[in-house]
C-alpha cells in the first residue's frame, strides 16, 4: 500500500465501500472510501483505470449508485480488483496521479447512496420478536405461530429514508394513552431507535419470477447501517389490523457507504439452526450470517460540537447497546427468497432492512423499548442523564464493523439528531 | 365540437384524462383520451398550442406523466382550457392539422401512466371494514377502536403496480389451513379482487412538513381505477402482527387514464357525517366525496376473444358488483392530511389507494371475500359458473364513470386475466 491507512480505519483496502459524494467543485458522483480519503471514481475512470472492464463508465458520474449496481456482480468485483491493484502496486502508473482522484473525506459532502425503489422491513431477530411479544402479549406465547415458519415483514416508506447527518423534527400524531377516552394529538412521547442493517438490492427479478434461496445472495450489492426510527405511542394506537404506518414513515436513517458482499466475505459465520424445519423454498444448502459488530451511542442533549463532529464518536456520547448482525434467525438469502416466492419483483436500489437486531444479553437489545423494557427500567447514562426514550436534541449514532485479525471492514456510522416538534 | 364523440363515451370533452401511449412509430409519450382518439400532446405542443402556458413543453415527451404532474395545477388547468378551446372552436387553426396530432386509440398501446414513488393503501370504506371485522372477529365489535378516529392505512408495494391489460400468474405462498399442523406451500386458493380508486399525487411536501386537510386537494393530480389483488389464505397466515405483505405485493392493476380533479369537479357530493368527531387536523371546512359509479365484471374462464377485446365489456362477462366512490367514510383530503401529519413526505407520482369500496347493499361489496362472505355463499353467474374466488383464466374488469345529465366523465377500465401458477 502506497497510501497510508490507519489500521483502525473502517475503510481499509479490504473494504472499498461505494457511496455518493460532492465537493464545492464537483457535483454528486460515485466515490469509494479509503482511509481518510475518497476515491473519485469518475475521475479514475476518465484516467482509464477501468478500461479493461465491460460496463459503461458513465455510471460513476451519476447521482446514485443504481446504474453501477445494475451493471452487476462482475462489474463490482472487477472494480474492486482494479482498485486493490492500483493501491497495492508501488509502481502503479496511477500513483503519480493520486492528487487527481483522491479527495480528503473532510472536504466532501456525503449523500444518499441509492435511489430507493421499495423499502421492506423484516422482523428477523428472534430475541427482538420475543421481547416485543413478551412485553405486549405474554412471555409464554411471545412468538406468534407464524414467526418460525416465515420471515415476517411489512412494506415501509421509501421517500423518508435519509442519509446520516440529516436530522428531523420529533413527529406528531394520534395516540390513545387511555382507551376509555378519545385519542389525543401531539408530539410523540415515545420516540425510539431501531438498530438494523439493510440489504441493498443490486439486481432484481422480473414480475412473476422467484429468486431461489441458494442464488439469492447474487442479487445483493451490499449493506448499510439502518436506524428505523419509531414512535411507539403512535404505533400502539394505529397498528391494528394493517401494521405500522405513521409510527415509522416519518424518517429512517442510513449510513452513506454501501459495504459490498465481497468485502464481507471473510466474516461469514453459520446462522442459527432452525427448528421447526422450514419449508423447502426457505431451506439453504449453506446457512450463513455476517459477523458484524454493532454499537449504538446516545449523546444526551447534544452540544454543538457533537452536531458538527464528523465520524468520531464524541466524548459526550455513551454506548447504550452492543449487538451483532449474526443475531439473525432468518438470513438475508431467506428474506429475498421469501419476498419473491409469490412473484413479487425486486429492483435495483430496493432496501430490505433486517428488523431490530437484538442479542440475548440485555445490553444487546436494539431498541430503547427493549433496553428500558417499555420505559419501566430507564437507562441512567454516565453523565447522570436518564432516558426512557429519545429526547429532543439527543444525537443517536449507530456504528458497525467486522474485524478478523488485521482485516477490518467497517460501515462508518449513521448519526441523527432529534429536533423539537415543529 | 368539430370532433364527433359518442355521448356514451367515457372520454368526453369534459374529461380529458392524461395517460402514456406509444404506437409502432412513436415512442412513449403523453396523450389525452378524447372519444375514440388520443391527442398526441408532444405533437400538439410542437405545433405551438401551449405557447401561452408557462411550463417546459418537453414534459409531454416523457415516458411517465410525472414531470407534467410536477408542473402543478396551473399547468394542468391551462392545458385543459387550451384543449377545450381547440376542439370547441369550429375555426380553430388546429382543426386543419388534426391528422397530425389525433391518433386512433386502437392503433396505440397504453402504458403505466406514472412512475410510482411510494404506494399507500387505505382502508376507508366503513362497510368494507365492518364486513371484514364481522367475518374475522365479531359483528358486535366489527370496527376496531381506532377505525373512526383515523384513516387506517399501510404501505404497499410500488414495483408491482401494472397497467390494465397486463396479466399475471396465480401467486404461490405459505398458508396454514389447519393451525394445529405445519404450514403448507402452493398456489393461493383464495385469490381475490379489491375494488378501489387511487389518488395520484401531483405535488408533494417536504420531509417534516404537513399538508393541512383544507389544502390537501391542491396536491392531487387525479384518480385511476385500482384493483388491489389479494391472496386471502396467504394474508390470514402472514398478517399478524405487521400487516399484509406477500398476500398483496404480487400484483396490483391500474387503469391507464388519470382523470383529473378538474374533470371530477361537477361530481362532488357531501361525504358521510363523522361521529365521533375527529381531531382538529382531520376536520374539514367542506367534506366532499366524488360520485363515481363503479362496476366489477367477471368473465369466467375467458375465451381468447375476451383476452383480445379492448375496452368493450365482452358478452361473456357478468357484473358481480356495483359500488360508488362516494361510499368513503374518510375523504381523500383526510387521507392526505393524516399521511403527512407526522412530517412524512409525499412525492409526485405517489399512489394513495382508497381501500376496498363497499356500499351497504350486498351487491355493492367490493371483494369476493365479502360478496361470497368468505366463500360461504358462492356466486352463481348467468352462464352457470360458480365462484367463491377468482379462478385461473378468469378475467376481471373494473369500470368507473361519473354522469350528470349530458356530462359524462369515465375512467375506462382496468382489465386483468389470471394465468395459472408458474
Amino acid at each position: 500500500m502506497w497510501l497510508s491507512i490507519d489500521p483502525t480505519s473502517d475503510f481499509s483496502i479490504h473494504n472499498l465501500p461505494f457511496g455518493i459524494f460532492s465537493t464545492s467543485k464537483l457535483p454528486k458522483r460515485v466515490g469509494v472510501a479509503l482511509g481518510t480519503w475518497i476515491v473519485d471514481m469518475a475521475k479514475l475512470a476518465e484516467l482509464g483505470a477501468f478500461g479493461g472492464l465491460d460496463f459503461e463508465k458513465a455510471v460513476f458520474e451519476k447521482e446514485f449508485l443504481n446504474d453501477f449496481m445494475a451493471a452487476g456482480k462482475t462489474a463490482r468485483v472487477g472494480v474492486r480488483q482494479v482498485l486493490q491493484q492500483i493501491f497495492e502496486d508501488p509502481c502503479s502508473p496511477f500513483k503519480a496521479l493520486a492528487a487527481d482522484f483522491l479527495i480528503p473525506q473532510k472536504d466532501t459532502v456525503l449523500h444518499l447512496p441509492v435511489k430507493v425503489g421499495d423499502y421492506t422491513d423484516f422482523y428477523s431477530s428472534e430475541q427482538h420478536a420475543f421481547n416485543v411479544g413478551a412485553m405486549f402479549r405474554d412471555p409464554q406465547r411471545a412468538l406468534l405461530p407464524n414467526w418460525k415458519h416465515l420471515p415476517v415483514a411489512y412494506h415501509g416508506r421509501a421517500s423518508s429514508i435519509f442519509v446520516s447527518g440529516t436530522n428531523f423534527h420529533r413527529p406528531k400524531g394520534q395516540t390513545c394513552p387511555d382507551e376509555t377516552q378519545p385519542p389525543i394529538f401531539g408530539p410523540t412521547k415515545r420516540l425510539d431507535i431501531e438498530l438494523e442493517m439493510a440489504t441493498i438490492i443490486g439486481t432484481g427479478n422480473a414480475i412473476g419470477d422467484s429468486i431461489s434461496v441458494d442464488t439469492a445472495e447474487d442479487h445483493v450489492f451490499g449493506f448499510v447501517l439502518f436506524n428505523d426510527w419509531s414512535a411507539r405511542d403512535i404505533q400502539k394506537w394505529e397498528y391494528v389490523p394493517l401494521g405500522p404506518f405513521l409510527a415509522k414513515n416519518f424518517f429512517s436513517s442510513i449510513s452513506p457507504w454501501v459495504v459490498t458482499m465481497e468485502a464481507l466475505a471473510p466474516f461469514r459465520v453459520p446462522a442459527p439452526e432452525q427448528n421447526p424445519e422450514v419449508l423447502p423454498y426457505l431451506k439453504e444448502r449453506n446457512r450463513l450470517n455476517f459477523d458484524v459488530q454493532l454499537e449504538v451511542y446516545l449523546s444526551p442533549h447534544s452540544s454543538l460540537d457533537v452536531l458538527h463532529s464528523s465520524f468520531d464518536i464524541p466524548n459526550s456520547s455513551f454506548r447504550i447497546c452492543r449487538s451483532n448482525f449474526k443475531n439473525m434467525y432468518w438470513t438475508v438469502a431467506q428474506q429475498i427468497a421469501h419476498h419473491t416466492v409469490n412473484g413479487c419483483n425486486l429492483n435495483t436500489g430496493d432496501v430490505l432492512a433486517s428488523g431490530t437486531i437484538s442479542g440475548k444479553e440485555p445490553d444487546s437489545f436494539g431498541s430503547l423499548l427493549e433496553l428500558t423494557w417499555g420505559g419501566k427500567n430507564p437507562l441512567t447514562l454516565p453523565d447522570g442523564s436518564v432516558r426512557k426514550f429519545v429526547e429532543d436534541h439527543d444525537t443517536v449514532i449507530i456504528r458497525g464493523f467486522a474485524q478478523k485479525g488485521e482485516i477490518r471492514v467497517g460501515f462508518g456510522e449513521v448519526k441523527t439528531t432529534i429536533l423539537p416538534a415543529k
